[in-house]
């Protein structure tokens, strides 16, 4: 998407041609726009350990990266395989690590050593590709909603999308996955207008999706994370559109914690719930959401705050006494029976075994009665 | 309640007599702990409106005593009036501003202007004493329940209760609404244990529920506004206690935006969800919550937010890119139907006109089926 006007991606090879990598510093925004170059796998999983790169998608292409950046340096396996097990401890949750490390690693054990550094890094940069093509689809089947929702309204006023946390082009390659049908929509002119949460406790909404779209130019309000269940009450929300870390065959959604109280809202409220899924972020060995684990982060990240100071200085803050206890988990299960539908890269299905098995029938379970209504 | 073992409560007569009034000034909690006197209804106007006292009670009992260095500076009906005004203008959706100051104004319009002083400073004390003895009847009143949660759990571990914002002992005079079964529990040495919601965007939570936990010894933990549904489906939640900022008739409840969401979860997770609810909150003339009017208050405060930096300066930081938008909605409704009860000073009843005109015969609806479970 665009930054002022110019294309970027999250991660890209360096264009040097030196087989470094690229990212967009992401805990430097929405206040410096910074590109840190990434020289070995060590780099790569500080980068994903301390959230420089997050979001589930970018997350599997920069740990891809980071198996190019290791065999660049020792395409050994044992070196391989060692780097591979630093990255997967990277981060517990988004199963697209572990979906693109087993994908690389696959290709490069097939390869003598002396051929893995050059296929490594082309393996990485076509995931990185398949990621834009796949999150560019999402966004394709997902415009239709919001379409259907402007002509609903008679073309009036403004469709209303609430997302939670940062599902956009800077939690992927490109596009986004739950934002890529508001980009869609903002293409073709639909005036969408997109409430965002600012997600405590490190705050992707109000920092990151509020600065992804406000430099692409969409239209976009930030609001607490306690304000939704009161806007979609009143009918200022349209739909909900948010993203998934690992969602289970059957449709459980694991994403941001918090999403799981927007849902209930919107079920109580008769206000559409999507939830924007890329095929890799299927857990196919999973029938229950609630097994899924969860990462524990520091309490820190409740107990205090980043932001800018007067003095221009980005600071952290203490918001709680000292020495009061904080407790923070990560992300939350939103159950299938909250989730008004799936938007994946091959269309829009229920959120079931069966609605899932229709688009994804290779992996998907046999079922009797499939309800899948992807285009 | 007790501050480092001395007792406080949020507001009184200054103890020189001079009819003035001392209050702890919130907003410079939890990091510094300072006592302010009030010598003017100027100064009372300003303290509510910057919400140096804050919560439902509180600002009754501070509008009271505001209308007390009103009658003492000019006790003419036509500057009595004007104080009114002024203060009733500071907070508009705080029913018990309203009813505190018709208290004291009926009185004091009875009497001739050369007793207006005294009888308005006695007539505040008097609100004071009885906001006191109100709580501390709700803390006997919800007492049972977190006693009942210890014998339920086999006297194993310790009974968690959610709470969202502050409804502490900070937001009355003392005892608190929502936190006075806490203080009852605490005080009976059932191991009670408070997970405390952040609650942005002013983080009444972090800042005034940690505090004044802390401070008197119960032990709790901070959560972001996020996390609470995720607690409830884990079992982590035995009871949820909040407080309100005007009920209607029919148990429709005003309070903190938020406190809907949790409510939503709390049903989905069959965990109870109470509200402490003092008489004087209840709206007599409302039938439908979502028609009570909501404070919308200054967007800076979704997108800064303030706290202490390192250095030990206690300073606001944004949160949000440059010139983002946001929206601040202070309140939200949680409707009835999701309520298991309400705790009074006069006991338990059902959220529902029917509960409430048992335990408020002379002003709620006559009904046929009376199911109050108040003792």
């Amino acid at each position: 998407m665009r930054v002022d006007g110019q294309h970027y991606r999250t991660i890209w090879a360096a264009a040097d041609g030196s087989g470094d990598v690229e990212i967009i510093d992401q805990t430097r925004l929405p206040f410096a726009f910074i590109v840190l170059r990434l020289t070995t796998v060590d780099e790569v999983a500080e980068a994903i350990r301390s959230m420089r790169v997050r979001g589930a998608p970018l997350i599997g292409a920069a740990a891809a990266w980071g198996l190019a950046l290791a065999a660049r340096d020792d395409p050994a396996q044992g070196a391989l395989e060692e780097a591979g097990t630093l990255l997967l401890a990277t981060r517990p949750t988004a199963i697209n690590l572990r979906w693109a490390l087993d994908d690389v690693m696959s290709v490069l054990l097939q390869l003598p050593a002396a051929r893995r550094a050059e296929a490594a890094a082309r393996r990485a940069a076509a995931i990185c590709d398949e990621d834009v093509a796949l999150c560019e689809a999402i966004g394709g089947h997902g415009l239709p909603l919001i379409a259907d929702a402007w002509e609903a309204k008679g073309r009036h006023g403004r469709v209303n999308v609430l997302t939670h946390c940062n599902a956009g082009w800077l939690a992927t390659v490109d596009w986004g996955t739950a934002l890529a049908p508001v980009y869609k929509a903002h293409e073709q002119g639909i005036p969408v207008h997109v409430w965002a949460d600012e997600t405590r406790p490190r705050n992707q909404g109000a920092a990151l999706t509020a600065w992804e779209l406000g430099r692409h130019g969409v239209p976009h309000t930030v609001i607490v994370d306690n304000a939704g269940g009161h806007l979609m009450q009143h009918g200022l929300v349209d739909l909900v559109i948010v993203g998934t870390d690992r969602t289970t065959r059957t449709g459980d959604v694991c994403n941001k914690i918090g999403t799981y109280l927007k849902a209930l809202a919107a079920k109580d409220c008769g206000v559409p719930f999507w939830v924007a899924l890329p095929g890799p972020s299927i857990d196919w060995s999973l029938d229950d959401g609630l097994r899924i684990p969860i990462e524990q982060r520091d309490a820190g990240e409740v107990t205090r705050i980043g932001g800018r100071a007067g003095d221009g200085r980005v600071l952290d803050i203490q918001l709680t006494p000292d020495l009061t206890a904080a407790r923070n988990d990560a992300f939350d299960v939103t159950p299938a029976r909250l989730i008004t539908g799936l938007i994946t890269e091959r269309g829009r299905c229920e959120a079931s075994a069966e609605g899932l098995s229709v688009l994804y029938p290779a992996t998907g379970a046999q079922v009797a009665s499939p309800r899948a209504t992807g285009e």
